[in-house]
């Protein structure tokens, strides 16, 4: 669809990378190109700085950030960049993750975050789809076929039941 | 911008537009074409259905939704549209709204909401026009406009101290 | 007791069954006529508006219904039916169902749910007995049966404990 | 419809039904006839007993229980009759509720409650004028009228924004 | 201490009582003399009713009374007795026992419950020796070997630490 | 009943014994001696040390301790003396208390508090008259003529509601 | 104490100072030199980073930082420096500041916050002092004069309550 | 950098050191002074009272405090002593230590607490190290080359997935 990538999933540590199989086999199934990105608003603040100034230019469209606890990289992120940032909670071990979506939920006039549920990584990818389908023909369909097998899978689970209990 | 609405802000109920007014002073000091729409999942269900399936066709490319206490709204829009829907929880009357929140926090993969803060109508605005921004130069403007105005106030607010309290 | 079934039970996946399965041995002990279906709010919108509107028709006396996270289904069929909608919080991976139970709490005056426990199937079913109570001699007894047999264990289980303790 | 009450009101304070106005109204609007009880479990459990137990002699068929903290009165009247008892936590100067609502949702398998949302008497009523309505023409009647209003009402306000915003 | 039993514990369930353990541990290893009940307010009401206005006739001083999820038991004895009860909020499977201890904190005025932490079976052990303590000579003796024995305890592993870590 | 004071009620504030005038009615209606007591675990520790130790010797044999937020003086009181000490969390400006009841509700094992609801003096007190009525005629005669009362009143309300709706 | 202020204190918002006025009034009391800064994580990030990279190199020695909602501000600052920050979690309009608690509770490994209470800007004040005082003569003596008040009003309070009640 | 321990870390178990052992490895890496101690505010107050009594003149400058549940620990340390008590709540069996959290959070006026995350016990020895640093040279460095391998491990992440994923 685009030379270069469109979407860049920013993480904070390596391991993270692991729950976003799901968005990652998404966007290869419809050949969305992305990047991978290991960046820490706290940890590391300066590379996190450049890599959001550095967003636009380098022609992403939408980032997904996810983060966990004290959770401010979508946030910082959010505050760099006109881009619309989604942000994916992370289930952290306090209430399974209420401190990670309170840190996302509540953000200042001007610098909104769009936010899906805990550890949501798909749903952040087919949102993504869905923004990039309003000025990308290939988006849009996609995001049609995504629907469509949707329903598609209920009614043949649907009718499963039947067979099994009718 | 646009001929016709690009945006489509929709609520259960009458006076929840008034929670909306900074939104929309928003969308008008950018000239940017919206429509307000009064529907209900659970109350006018078939208009609600009709409203939602009739998005794409009349041209709108982001739906804004509202809803408190068991908030269905948003979620009912984004089961009928793949175009992109952002959720406001509206403050109810149950732990500030609490309940609204988790309505639309974890919903089923395929059906993304971008969900902001209680009663972040502006949020939701500025978050359309971000989206808004990845294809019309116009809104792309605002953007970076109304990016500059939250650091100029803060730096404005920064002298005042300086000259209150130095 | 009825030809056709008069319970109908909606999940929105198959595997959900499981968790139904006391109801199912509680309605079959009592050889009341019930249906499974599966059907989605957000994925099948449109089959699950085609099942709530055929509700009455077919001769379904009561809905129980089930879902977790931004919990829908119960919701959508209410808005759709006037008959009894039994709303079961499945527990979900956020807070033990808390998302679930506040999806489903403060529905729209007009549009009331019976709420009952979290993956509380068994509570469903025996409310919806005790409602067919109120019209079916049969189920009248069943609740009978169902409550003296309560006291009866809690009996047993009483004396036990004078054998071991005493 | 009936000689005598069919549901039967009961709150453990007499101020509490000043809570139970608009449900009463919906009874009167549809001439169901009702009565209502104050009695508690923990102040007048002998009193609350006599009631719970002559519920079904005397007629009734739903029975509406309000309570709020720890709220045993509806779990309480469940304990002692098989008739339905639809369950409306009342809002405590604890988190809005949530005490309330919290002794109302996990009932033991075999004492079910039909939990409404906090202080949502007239849910409750209309509820009950569900149930009814399985077995009682006059009150499906009422309840499609209810249903019809509803959406006759967003409908209402739906024209009215065409006229305040287009 | 005494001829029959002044501690009375009771569970709404057979397996309840394996949390009472340390409790029961405790009450042996001062000779104290306890009856170990099940009983349940919702299942067997006329069993608990009984069960709890027999208690001060049968020489009962203190109730431990334990309940979990919509947790009545505890507050329904109190409702039947002027004896002191102590109250155990079990876990539940919903939120670590919320439930169960919202259940039992804002009981109506007149009725109080001293209440104890989740499972805290042991503490309400030795809440009601404190409470003997005030009447019965023995009972006071041996709250001060427990309070002795905790501050040992501690003291041995203060010692252990600096040999460890010194 | 008694020389000297039999109850002690202690707070971290003179403000606070505001909230005891309920508890303290009560107390005088009965002609229970009590004692009021300022003193703080965080502000005058050596005080609560030295009040804490006094308790028994002086006569005292009921602690009603009130805190509100990390609220440790119930727990501090309760690690130095053996008697029972009865905790009342106090409302704070922090989600209703629920900060004042998690500081008293999981204490360690052999420091048992027994915690009444939120701003529940009156309870606390009517808790501390059970108690003492374990060994004292008087306050055992009190609690059934408390427990009366409550039921009377019930029955009042119960009567002006038949005048009032039926 | 010190040539140059050598507490700074940072809030997103002018009117934010207003709830540090107490803290002031202690700074003032004891001569200690701070400054007040407004700046904005998300609103002035340039501004933010600028400020707090220059802390150090001004003489500061601790930050106290105030944040609401997503509160991005103290973990922002403390990214970029290695001076203590102390953490003020502002009352937002949603559940208290548990927002605001949970957005500066779990930093990740390495970027420390002391978080003190909701609003509690003189205790963040305070903290601060008892850490000068680890270096400093007067803030220590100021930290000394500080503890003696509290134990000295208690004391009063007390002595006022033996002449109201005694 | 001092002769005799410099940091005290209290916990109420000896079984609590262990979480204690990446704050332990800490000082040990810059060779910080420190001391492990076990007491309890609730089973051996009077050896705690000493302990926090003797803090200052044994040479500590900072108190890492430990505890769970009801968990007074550090407030009662903070309570004798005028240095900086860093409280790490811990772990406990209810809602992920939101008990121990709260047992903390809202200390009164003048008491601070600087609170650390849930199990936080590294980042409560890199806060005092922070704190250390303001006036120890060793310290200072030491919490630059803590800020440096920070994002040292974020850069090197980030180089790992250019070459895994580019």
């Amino acid at each position: 669809m685009n030379k270069g990538p469109v979407i860049s999933i920013a993480v904070p540590n390596e391991k993270d990378l692991d729950i976003f199989k799901p968005a990652i086999e998404t966007f290869n199934r419809f050949q969305i190109d992305y990047e991978q990105v290991v960046t820490s608003a706290h940890r590391s603040p300066d590379g996190m700085v450049e890599y959001a100034k550095g967003l636009r230019k380098r022609g992403i469209k939408i980032v997904i950030a996810a983060a966990r606890g004290a959770a401010h990289l979508p946030g910082m992120i959010a505050a760099y960049t006109t881009l619309p940032v989604v942000a994916v909670p992370l289930k952290s071990p306090f209430l399974d993750g209420t401190d990670s979506v309170y840190s996302m939920l509540h953000m200042p006039t001007g610098v909104p975050l769009a936010v899906v549920g805990v550890d949501a990584t798909e749903n952040a990818s087919i949102l993504a789809i869905q923004i990039l389908g309003l000025f990308q023909e290939e988006a849009a369909k996609a995001m049609v076929g995504i629907k469509e097998s949707l329903a598609k899978e209920v009614r043949k689970q649907s009718e499963n039941i039947k067979k099994n209990y009718g």
